[in-house]
């Protein structure tokens, strides 16, 4: 199907789901999935509207033009994207190359809706695999000395293929601020631990040491306070006194396939709106 | 909140978002909730609204005139209900009491929107707790030779006191077909299996005996198919080799009040929409 | 049945099993559950078992001469209970009382292998469910200047009444270091987050402005520094931008009267062993 | 580690622990991991023992000779494996892939203990990832007609590599009893519903239609009975309304990946015994 996803958020006030309603309603939209919510702590409404583009009779380049006194009127900020125009991926990986091989199977097999350019690492070793899906493999060796040459080259790489999305499966090295900054809500990273517990380093250790009965995965947006941008997706999975160091790595790898895979497909899908370092997910 | 709740299932048409929020922006609506869903294969359209009535410039008791002619053009089925008005439930039991404790207590800390009439048992060992909670307690005997006469007498005290809802918390009679149909959707069943696995009698010896590794309950509206009837929630539970048929049976109490105690909640709240014999839930 | 259960930690050797077998077997006794670990990286050697006494050969009262030989060779810290000793169990709680409803229905249902000689309350709220389940419930309110007389008053409770364990059902009072320390692995509390996240106040408000996709209940015990002690159970549920802060406090006490439950309910069985500041959970 | 692992299964009996701990201190065995499990319905005493072989005087060669005079006395099925001897496990897939993949990276990065020299299909579709991952595609068609002839082939290649374990990763096709009986407990399969619930064909088609709000996966021996045989492992994810027939199958994909891969897992560890057409895991 070949639609339309407007999302929204703006002052909660009335006469909003009029408005939009009947201003998709005016062009014949065939409204496919709505969803709405009032958070009534910050009196904000947030919302997302997909409809079928079939028997739209407004252009898509007259879009903007046409809502933008509504988006106006109602302080909204606002995005449209079209299921047409997939959005361009990239992957940062190291070493660990779990998540790297979920994504491109399930990249593989249609569950995501983007293009993968191009695979960036600062190792030889996932080559390979990125050969087997047909990805250009560009490898940038990162050091104590070079961070700020190697993000250079990353970003001119970034820039020349358009990416709109940046996600760092399993890549170990921090970002710098600038580069961060630089893709707001634009980098989801996958770390491995229920976040806010174990931020940081060696999570699985921390977590044997203190003897948890359940690990978890946090998959998040970067931002320039490490593991602590907004939080797309979390989950546990129940370990007991048998399973050491070790055990707790290999469970918890399929754990952080399946949370950033989930986080990686609802942003794909326009199903996330951030606001107040958090996140709705219309899933 | 002083809240009224709209549910709605059609034809999916177009116009018909624009149409029910045109309608509520009339009469200056404050909207709190909104959810709504496509099932494309049934081509159908399904909702809830929630509004506040507090600047709300019709008359509930004027709604339905006022709301009849768009229902009418897009052959809705719908009903509204007030916050303000409170739903009457009775509880069925007979000697189990779990599902009677947690609805109880639940009930007494606010979560459960409703009043509590009575409660109807087959035997007198839930007394004392009803008396605790201040609810009036009836005790039907239920035998081979007497179920006509007893459901008679049943419905004679759900009539008496305008029964809304009836929560068969593990009520160990089956209801006749007269009874279930004179409440379609209005009684809600608590089954201690995964359904439609174990239907019927015994459903932990019948999973210890199979192997499951999880064990479920179903809590489900009641129709004249014995435990075929839309189910409203579900959950499971893991267990191990070393539980035995008592272990299961102690397990699943904690399951069958918490999905229970779920459907429940969701039904009272109007967040149930059923069609298809399942359900839709608005949550 | 009526059983015997020893729990044993000591240093990994060769020839413990078979030490422990072979005693058991001299006296004829009937196992009926063995389970061992050894946590390599501490070399230490952990085992519950439990075995019918019935064709048992040994008075228990002989049991320490006759075992402490072995226990001695094998440098064993080791505890041996009876099925027919019920420890005796003393309740704490505050105003907040779903954890007490939970734990005095499970007992009554015949879960928890204790007796309940007491309830302490800073409170007088919960008096009338006390009484409802037959426990004497004792008032000791408690502020800033009574908090030493109050220990103390709660201390002689306890005292006379030969309790085992203490559970904190919510009981909203900080305990001194000189408490805790005498009762050492004898008192557990509910925290309501998924510690090491959230420990100290208001968790839950905490966890909505944080944004976590779950939130969760650890049940430890209690040492001298605040949530920091062994964790017995924990366990999440998923919540989502619907769930204002009242709703994760209400989702939230399903999670810890559960939690809480199964930590007491091991703990009476003899299944949990200490090391580390972590616990085994022979379940 | 280079570890021996013994399993047996037999009437329960006193004597036993002590008879086998003495046996494996005897020649000096370190213990590893001890797990026993008695069900007292049946009578019947389950146990796996591990040890390290570094100081073990008896030599493996000689093992049986030594034990089978202690398994005679208590009329034990019993088996040992080392863990210095890989087994062969063959996997039989059609077109669905994710299985495969999974199981082939899980191998590929030391999860599962075995060899795995050949992949058989009954189509082309899946022959580059095996190339991939270095692993033999035999290609053998199975139509209405030549269905024996088909097995024939499959077994002859099994026969030929020595073939342990056989998993069928969605493998279309049902085999023969013949086939099935040739391999008691070592065909694996993965049924896409939380059986006993949707046995059968379409089981996806049919959740959906049933209106369940979980949808399950389960690993299971295959036997003569179509989806009957000793449940592995199961598991299940929630779904909700919004999930059409085609996302039901999308996240039915990670379950079964998840849920065939532990089982497959157990069975290499020899963590799985059978017993009354159920299984026991010592995980």
């Amino acid at each position: 199907m070949n639609t339309a996803t407007l999302l929204i958020s703006c002052p909660d006030r009335k006469g909003l789901s009029a408005a939009i309603a009947n201003f998709l309603y005016t062009y014949n939209a065939n409204i496919v999935h709505v969803d709405q919510h009032q958070d009534n702590s910050e009196n904000l409404f947030l919302m997302r509207v997909e409809w079928d583009l079939t028997d739209f009779t407004l252009d898509m380049e007259a879009f903007t033009p046409a809502f933008q006194p509504i988006a106006d009127r109602f302080q909204m900020q606002w995005s449209v994207a079209l299921s047409a125009e997939r959005p361009k991926m990239a992957i940062f990986v190291s070493k660990y190359d779990h998540c790297l091989v979920d994504l491109l199977y399930r990249h593989k097999s249609g569950e995501l809706h983007c293009d993968i350019p191009l695979i960036i690492s600062n190792h030889e070793d996932c080559r390979a695999l990125a050969e087997f899906y047909g990805i250009a493999y560009h490898v940038i060796p990162v050091g104590k000395d070079n961070k700020a040459e190697a993000e250079a080259a990353q970003k001119a790489l970034l820039e020349a293929h358009g990416i709109d999305l940046i996600v760092l499966a399993r890549y170990m090295q921090v970002l710098s601020h600038q580069f961060t900054a630089a893709y707001p809500q634009r980098v989801i990273n996958i770390h491995h631990s229920f976040l806010p517990a174990f931020d940081g380093a060696k999570p699985y250790h921390r977590a044997f040491a203190r003897g948890v009965k359940l690990i978890g995965a946090t998959s998040h947006y970067v931002t320039e306070v490490l593991d602590d941008g907004p939080i797309i997706e979390q989950d546990v999975i129940r370990i007991s006194h048998r399973d050491d160091v070790e055990e707790l790595i290999r469970k918890g790898r399929d754990l952080e396939k399946m949370v950033l895979a989930r986080a990686v497909k609802w942003h794909l899908e326009h199903r996330v709106l951030v606001y107040s370092n958090k996140t709705v997910i219309f899933a």
